[in-house]
């Protein structure tokens, strides 16, 4: 590259560089680890590679990932029992991207449809509503944050003469409530409703419920039609990132070729990142299925140990079955600012993902004695 | 990262590189660069960066690249003359996203309204007016790969109702046509339209027209509302990026609070690569807009000495005024395959990007002629 920057320039991103080394120390409060390094991989940031268009379909431009996206792919697609043979999906650029392809695809398949989804739901959401201008109720949640599934059959009974579109939340952002799709399916069934779609947002709890124990089912084996998860949450990954995945029948409606790519223009962006497919790969090849089941259960079992920890100090922290979200009353200012604690109302949340060990968590819990709200 | 790459996968990564670097070396067919060096920029790569949510606004997630990320919209706001305290933008994960955002904002301002866009307009664009539901009627191009502007004067006249939303091509994907938007504002003044909104899709030419003496104007000082131009085209980068603008009284309307990210969620995607900015930065810094106007115009001359010398063999090439694009008539599909070369019915077109050297161009030539249609 011609030209190189100036020595004031260099001098602020080392000090940045700092900065950033600092911040991650105290970083707690967000669904997202830190704990990945994908050094192998730098190597590839040299070359302007794009994964543009559809992933399954050639292309004339040849500096891509696809190969390795379509793995990645097919390991996401056999870990929500996705049916063989149908189904498609694509890395996006994180959970809002998936989150809008899902609705996108129940818009075309249902243009008259109704957009249901709890009151805990991600705010992306209901821009993604506004922009595809899909009309949608918002149903109360639970305390654990999951939807309130007496005021969803009492909503759906009132518009059975439009097919509902259940967006439902397998994690959701602040208490991680899990919607209960079985029992979604269960009042669609009871209200003899003939069409309607699910779409589950999974951006955390795909990556952690199947890997434990008696956790509750949210994938296409329970009917679902399309599932995001995220890539930068607990794989981990220093560009956010995700999968969509969906039934590929319902795809093919909205597919159109394209000649100058030579490809299919199936994806919400055109030209997209080929970097994260690639990163994902690592991280699913390095650590594999039974690695991503170990550091699943250490988060649960870190989980469970700081609820104990501040209960032990008196204060009222709880966590839902099988999450890794710690809720407790919102402390003073400066902890949220320390530790980069997200807050709602009257509470916040400690987000103990793979990079938040027992000694973090030691930390955090001192400054939170010591910082009451 | 608990966990390695078997042998098998570490030399399945280094074929894939080996692939790289050869494909890299006939890359000729796409306005995207391969010359930029960011390694100065990996041990970023170590950490979750984020820029989630509204650049210009605090947020409780630190670990960001913002102040970068509005240095570099600052200095496309400057370059595109945006007005002084009434401008707002983000860095995108490319074209697509930009002019999705455009669209919105135009909508959101228009609800009624009726976009127009030229035949020659990137394929996304239609996909992104389904996904936006908004009403639209394609125009005839001319045969430069511009707007017929009768052909727009005469559809304006008849559909008089309706606030007209143009989407303008500042170089179109495969001839670099660039549509007159000083022409499409008299139009629009001689049909007495009270309320109209303009977007300009500037992907590849807003990084080139502005440094080129005498090209024509296209940006806010002509008027228009909004514009998206790319980071990965003529800047060069690892990943799809780019920067879209916006009159902020605009902007200002659908803009919304967020209170657990202490955000605004003013941005189509909310989690958002912090990454890309950093490199727009580090380009932007290393090379300054002189840099950038050597850069351009060397392009320019060697797209001249690329035309001449296909027409010396008789091949009928031709570009635009100001333009990068070289186009020809298709030839050989080997041709195409090894140079990665876009097509279109019965022509190609040869990108002079930065990284395309009078002797690739030279070499390019030969296998042309040696393969004719």
């Amino acid at each position: 590259m011609p030209g190189s920057l100036s020595r004031e320039d260099r001098a602020r991103l080392d000090a940045f560089y700092r900065d950033i080394q600092k911040q991650v120390a105290t970083f707690a409060g967000y669904p997202v680890t830190a704990d990945f390094d994908y050094r192998e991989l730098f190597r590839f940031l040299y070359y302007p590679l794009n994964n543009v268009g559809d992933p399954f379909t050639p292309c004339i431009y040849h500096m891509h990932t696809r190969e390795f996206e379509c793995e990645v792919l097919e390991w996401f697609a056999k870990l929500t029992h996705a049916p063989q043979e149908d189904w498609w999906g694509y890395v996006t650029n994180g959970g809002t991207e998936g989150n809008l392809y899902g609705l996108y695809l129940a818009r075309e398949l249902h243009p008259d449809g109704m957009v249901y989804f709890s009151q805990d739901t991600h705010y992306s959401v209901s821009k993604n509503l506004r922009l595809l201008r899909m009309p949608h109720i918002m149903i109360r949640s639970l305390p654990s944050g999951e939807m309130d599934y007496e005021d969803l059959h009492e909503t759906l009974r009132i518009h059975r003469d439009v097919p509902p579109i259940i967006f439902a939340n397998i994690g959701t952002t602040m208490r991680e409530g899990v919607d209960d799709v079985e029992r979604i399916q269960w009042i669609l069934d009871d209200l003899a409703i003939p069409e309607s779609y699910i779409h589950a947002d999974a951006a955390l709890c795909g990556m952690t419920l199947p890997f434990i124990e008696g956790a509750p089912r949210f994938d296409f084996s329970t009917g679902i039609q399309s599932l995001s998860i995220s890539g930068h949450k607990l794989i981990g990954a220093p560009v956010p990132c995700g999968v969509v995945l969906a039934l590929k029948q319902n795809v093919d409606r909205i597919a159109r070729s394209i000649e100058y790519v030579g490809t299919l223009d199936t994806t919400i962006t055109g030209s997209r990142n080929a970097i994260t497919p690639l990163m994902l790969w690592y991280a699913i090849r390095s650590r594999g299925t039974e690695g991503f089941g170990r550091i699943v259960n250490e988060c649960i079992q870190r989980a469970e140990y700081t609820v104990d920890k501040l209960k032990l100090l008196g204060i009222d922290a709880w966590r839902n079955p099988h999450a890794i979200t710690v809720v407790f009353p919102r402390p003073a200012a400066d902890v949220l600012d320390k530790w980069q604690l997200a807050v709602q109302e009257d509470f916040a949340h400690i987000m103990v993902m793979p990079h938040v060990t027992r000694e973090k968590i030691d930390e955090l819990i001192v400054d939170i004695a010591a910082n009451p709200s």
